[in-house]
This record gives C-alpha cells, structure tokens and sequence, in this order.
C-alpha cells in the first residue's frame, strides 16, 4: 500500500489556481517573437554595479544582520529609513508602522490570512492584478467587482456594491492601475476613502508603480487621504488610526529578485501580519533587506529611478505612436501617466485569447485581458507592456499586432 | 466612522500564536547574560568572504537570474545541482523533484497549505519543532502526539495513535531532533515508513541539521527507506512515487538570513506545493539562490560543513561535561551527535518557567521545555543550545545553571 496523495488534498486546493497567463502561454514561447506580454521591469536598467559596491560593503560591515536569523517585521534600520521615505512622501510614519515583507505578493496573502474567512467577498477593480485574485481565492472567497473608466474605479457604483456584497475588503490598484494603466482621480479617491471609513470596509491599497511616474502630476495615495480624516495621526506624527493597509515595494526601482517589499499600517494590524507571516517564512531574505536599506541609506534611490522614468516615458511613448499609426479605428486603449502597461479594448465580438495564436504566428505576444476579470468578461481586452522592449521593437511589435487586428475586424 | 479592524478578522486568527519563547524573554534580555537558549548557528562561521566573491560573480556573470523575477520552482540550475546533491546522498532525484523554498518553514506552511482542513489532525512529536506547531495551528488543526526516548519516537505507540486520531500526515524530525537533540535509529525508520504507507499517512521529514553532524554514523534518511519500498524510483532513477516530503536548508550549513531551503517529493506534489507558493511569494528571493547555488557548483560545500562540525563537536562535548560536573544528581539530558541542542529533564515537580527569572538572575538563559509539546505537559524540561555560544561560556553558563537546579532541588 502507499499513500493517496490526491485524496487527502484540503479543500484549498479546489480554490487554487495556477496563473492562467502561464498555461496560455506554454504553447506560444520562441526567442523570435516580440513579447509585450511580460509584466517585468527592464533589467538592462538594475543597479548591478550599486549592488556590487554594496553587497561587499554589507557583507564586511553588517554580516550578522545581513546572513544571521532576523526579525518577523523585517531589519530595523530598513523599516526605520522606510517610515523616513514614507513621512518625507506625505504618509507621517514610523517604524511600528512598517512591516517588510517578501514582495508586496506577501503583503497581499497575508492580508488574506488576517481577514479572509471561507465565504467571505473582497471587493476588487475590473480588471485587476492576477496575482492577487489568486491569493485570495485560496481562502475560499468570493469577488465583488467595480469596472474601471479612464479616472479610475466608477466609485459611482461603490456604495450599492458594497452593501449588497459585504465585503471584507476592497483591494485596489489607484495608481497606473495593473493591468488597465489607469490612475484613479483625487476627487474619486476622497469619495472611496469616505465610503470605507463610512461603511467600516477597510482598503488595500497596492501602489507599485508610484515611483515610476513620467508625465503628469502625482495624485495623493488613498493613505494620504485616509491619513488626513483622523486628527490623532497629525498630533502623532504617525499611523496610528486609519482604514487603509498601503503596499510599496522595491521590485520596480531596484529589482523585483529582491523580493523586498513593505506593508504600512497601524501598529495593531501590523502586528497581525507579523503574526501571520512568523508561520509563513519567519522573515523576508536578510541580504537583501541590508541591500536595499544600504541603497536608500547612500541617497541612490532618486537617480535610479529617475533612469527607469526616462526609459519608460520613451518607450511607452513608442507604443502609444505605433497603436495611432497601426491600430484600426474603433480600437481603444488607456494612456498611461506612469507604470508598465497599457490596455486596449478592441470592438465587442473579438476574442483575445482567440487571437493570440494569430499573433504567435506573425511573431508578437500579448496577454489576453479576460484573465484579470474576477467574474469573467473582458473578452475583447489585452494587456501591453511597454517597459522592458526597446521602443524600435515595440514599433514593430505594435505593427505585427495591427495586422492581427485588422484581419480580426 | 472608521472601521472596526478587530470585528473584521479571520477565525484563523483565533488559532495563531506568536512565539512563546518570544514572549518569555521580553523580560530578561540583557548583554549580560550567558544564552543557551538561542537556536541560532554560530555567526562566525558564516563564509563571508567566499559570499563577498560569489556575489561579486553572480551579479556580474548572472544579473538575471540573480535580480529579475524568477519561477516558482526555483531558480533551475539550483534545482539541478540539488537534484545532484539528493542523488549522492543516496536519494536519486531530479529537478523535478525539487522545489526551493523561503526557508524550511515556508514548506511546512505548505505542506499545510495543501492538505489541512480545520480540524484536520497532524501527528507530531513530542516534543517538537516550535515553528512548525505555529505553522500548523493558523490552519485550525488538533495534535496527536507521541513521545521520544533515545532512539527517537516511540514507534511501538504509532499504530494505535493513527488508528485513534486519523491524522492527515506526520511532522517528523528524525534526526538531532529540535528541540530533544536525538535521533530515531534506523529499525524505528522502517517501522514509521511502512505504517505510514500502510495506513496511508504521508510524512514531512524536515532534517536541516543532518549536515551537521559531529559524531557517530550517518543513519538513512526516511526518504531513502520510503524510495526503497516503490521498485519504481530505482527504475526511473527518481522520486516518482513515495509517501514523504522531506526538507532541508541551507540555513545550518551557509546562513540562516539566505532563507534558501528545499523541499524534496514527487513530481505530482513538488506542483501543489508551486501551486500554493505562487500565491504566497511568487517566488524565493533570487540573489540568495543564485549564491547557494555558485557555492555549490564551486565545491565549497564539503570544507564549509567542515568547520561547523568541529566547532560544534567541541562545543556539545564542552556542554556534556560541564553538565556532568555541576548539575545536580536526578537531572537527565540527551547525548546528541549533531545539531545544535540538548534537552535537559529535571525531576518531576520543578517547572522550568518558574526557573527561568532564577537562572536570568544568575545572568544564565535557556529555554524552557513546555512550549514544545503541543498538547501540554513538559514543565519539567528545558532545551540547552551550544551552536552560538564558545566553550568556556558555555561551562560557566552551565555552573550558573547548576547552581540555580540544585537550589530548586
């Protein structure tokens, strides 16, 4: 006799799944095709010298911190530095307030670990981030979904949802939102902070990209505003009451292998992820946290950025040229102001995911939008990524997907 | 308004701990004092410099794989070389076997991540591994327990137990078990392996000190008596069908902060576990693999071990004799040949919590036994530590220790 395995599997594993963009794409991968599919930042833009000069310089003057054991709620002097950016950004925070995790990925399941029951609704954007409906379907939930327009979520339809749904959470993406590349309006975001407070559904708000911005101007974080309702953060100087949990990582600024992200929060919920995650992997990879706490430390964070910024405005630039010379009439698309995506929304009736052999065979990728639609639709979407293809290739991807298209409509 | 973040959170939460032992030393922490308490490897014997010159390699000739997102799996070239690995220590693999994990305890999590349901039963040792009960608990789970003696657990207990409890597997740390420093011998092996099959209950063999063992003969992994039994594994020269999980680490060999360590099972599970781990953190953090793996493929692996072993023989022996000379008559302790913990058990009536401010008085630390039974009981036991801590400290932490036994004697 032995075992039997498949029998014995939680009931977890009939919510689970593995991320649909990889089973579409096992059948399509060639070096010759120009993919505007991925999701990943330029590595032709990662620090690797920066990393060079100061993984020795961690490794002689904080071996201990950098290879020993460390704490749950991440290095000290890196969540220190962190609560610094955070307050010089317009978020008053200290250090009780951060809780380093391993990738903003973490911060996403842990939420849902602290929060989800069996049963339960998480309110999410349409279309939103795969890998965060992913970790939330492993706790059994169910979505409740509000679409998205160019100023972001339609907070019009926000308060009916929310009462019809209850939901635990809502998990938002407000700025050059994944997959759609929108950026959700000042005016909106008071409107859906006010309903959160209003109707006790605290948000997550996931903010990735923020740091990538290369046109227009910033709009304050959902935390920033949710910060400005309770009088005791002001006479604090830090998070000390609120309804927002904010996610910021190093993955677009520094490299995305570091794994190193951080949640903030007030103190009693960030104990509660550290209690979640103390079962979970017992710390973030402590290299790389003394890694990334040396790099903000030297001040290098601004002029790191400011090369990926460059590099994405010309390239996004590209693309959004290439789709209004090779892109048909009747075809949509998002204009981002920051970011790694765009979205584009093709005439009712055409199927993505139908038509993506069609462009495997004339060389180019993409990733059909249906995916990202918690509740199904989204049939006639795709996402592009413009951040990590030089701008002549995107050129030419653009037109090899316009022929596609053409012969689709 | 705000929100009401406590009406909000999960059942699970009622379930989690946070460390007992974490709790225990709020109170008593102080440079002062000698700590045979920590479960930490030697600090010194971290190969810093040969990581200054693999980073510097990996960065430069790997900036890839070492910085952009990687798979779930695991980065491949390490999979292979530990592929390699398991197969020269006697368990053939290939890397499709292998998934690489944020530490041990990120496999543990898992592994109930894949197969606990709320009040699920897992069988564990007693006493066990207080990470793994931590683990467990935030999936909802009972414990059935079975105590060890010399030769490890009592087997002759086994049958009867599953037969009672119906547990969904077994967490079994076979060898220089944490925290009573003991191995099962290889007769209680093929017993467990064979009820395990026969009764249908996997194991999760987690065995991260197993490199380290400084004195007596290497006894066969339960995975090597678990593939002997499915003719099978020899025929395909893999692990293609088996009843165990088993896992290891590089955390007591190069450095605990990599958080780098492996999981080995057959192909079918290594997927549910990928499944699981990609919706918790993508993936492990890519710089610390790409090193352990460079370290491996140089053949730095063996002296590495090395040096470990003949400092950590000289200071369990330290510890031993030490012991023999200042603890009272009535006080037992276990003789380990690897790892880095001895168990003492005192006579029955003093509890050992009620030690501790005593023993932190005499500015001498441990940590007290009861927290590693699931179930309760243990009051009477303590976990000594001698991996961190030089010789001569460990006698006169030892004298100290005596002193405050015999005065509760």
């Amino acid at each position: 006799m032995s075992v039997a395995w498949k029998e014995l599997y939680a009931r977890r594993l009939e919510w689970m799944t593995t991320s649909v963009i990889r089973d579409i794409f096992k059948n399509i991968q060639s070096t010759e095709i120009i993919s505007l599919a991925g999701g990943w930042p330029e590595a032709d833009l990662f620090p690797v010298e920066e990393f060079q000069e100061i993984c020795q310089y961690v490794l002689r003057e904080m071996p201990g911190p950098s290879l020993q054991y460390g704490v749950t709620d991440g290095y000290p002097p890196l969540r220190q530095i962190l609560a610094e950016y955070m307050t010089e950004r317009g978020m008053p925070c200290t250090m009780e307030n951060i809780v380093v995790t391993s990738g903003s990925l973490q911060a996403i399941d842990l939420m849902g670990r602290i929060l989800l029951d069996e049963g339960d609704t998480v309110l999410v954007e349409e279309p939103t981030f795969l890998g965060a409906l992913q970790s939330f379907k492993a706790y059994g939930v169910r979505f409740a979904t509000v679409p998205l327009d160019d100023e972001g979520m339609r907070v019009d339809m926000l308060e009916a949802l929310i009462a019809r749904t209850r939901p635990k959470f809502m998990y938002l993406l407000p700025t050059f939102q994944n997959p759609a590349g929108v950026t959700m309006t000042l005016e909106r975001r008071r409107q859906v902070v006010e309903i959160a407070a209003g109707m006790g559904v605290p948000i997550l708000e996931d903010d990735p990209y923020t740091q990538v911005r290369f046109a227009g101007e910033p709009v304050p974080e959902l935390l920033v505003v949710d910060m400005a309702r309770y009088p005791e953060n002001a006479a604090a100087k830090s998070y000390i009451k609120g309804d927002v949990v904010y996610l910021n990582t190093f993955s677009k600024t520094l490299a995305p292998g570091l794994r190193v992200a951080w949640a903030v929060c007030p103190p009693e919920i960030a104990q509660g992820f550290v209690m979640a995650k103390q079962g979970t992997d017992l710390h973030t990879s402590a290299l790389p946290q003394t890694m990334a706490y040396e790099f903000m430390r030297r001040g290098w964070l601004p002029s790191q950025i400011e090369g990926i910024r460059k590099t994405y405005l010309q390239r996004c630039g590209a693309m959004i040229e290439a789709i209004e010379a090779h892109f048909p009439k009747g075809v949509r698309f998002t204009r981002p102001e920051g970011g790694l995506f765009l979205w584009v929304t093709l005439p009712e009736g055409i199927n993505t995911v139908e038509l993506l052999p069609k462009a495997a065979q004339k060389k180019v990728a993409f990733v059909p939008g249906s995916p990202f639609y918690a509740n199904g639709g989204g049939e006639n979407t795709m996402r592009l990524s413009f951040s990590s293809v030089p701008s002549d290739v995107i050129r030419e991807g653009i037109r090899r997907l316009g022929e596609v298209i053409k012969e689709a409509m």
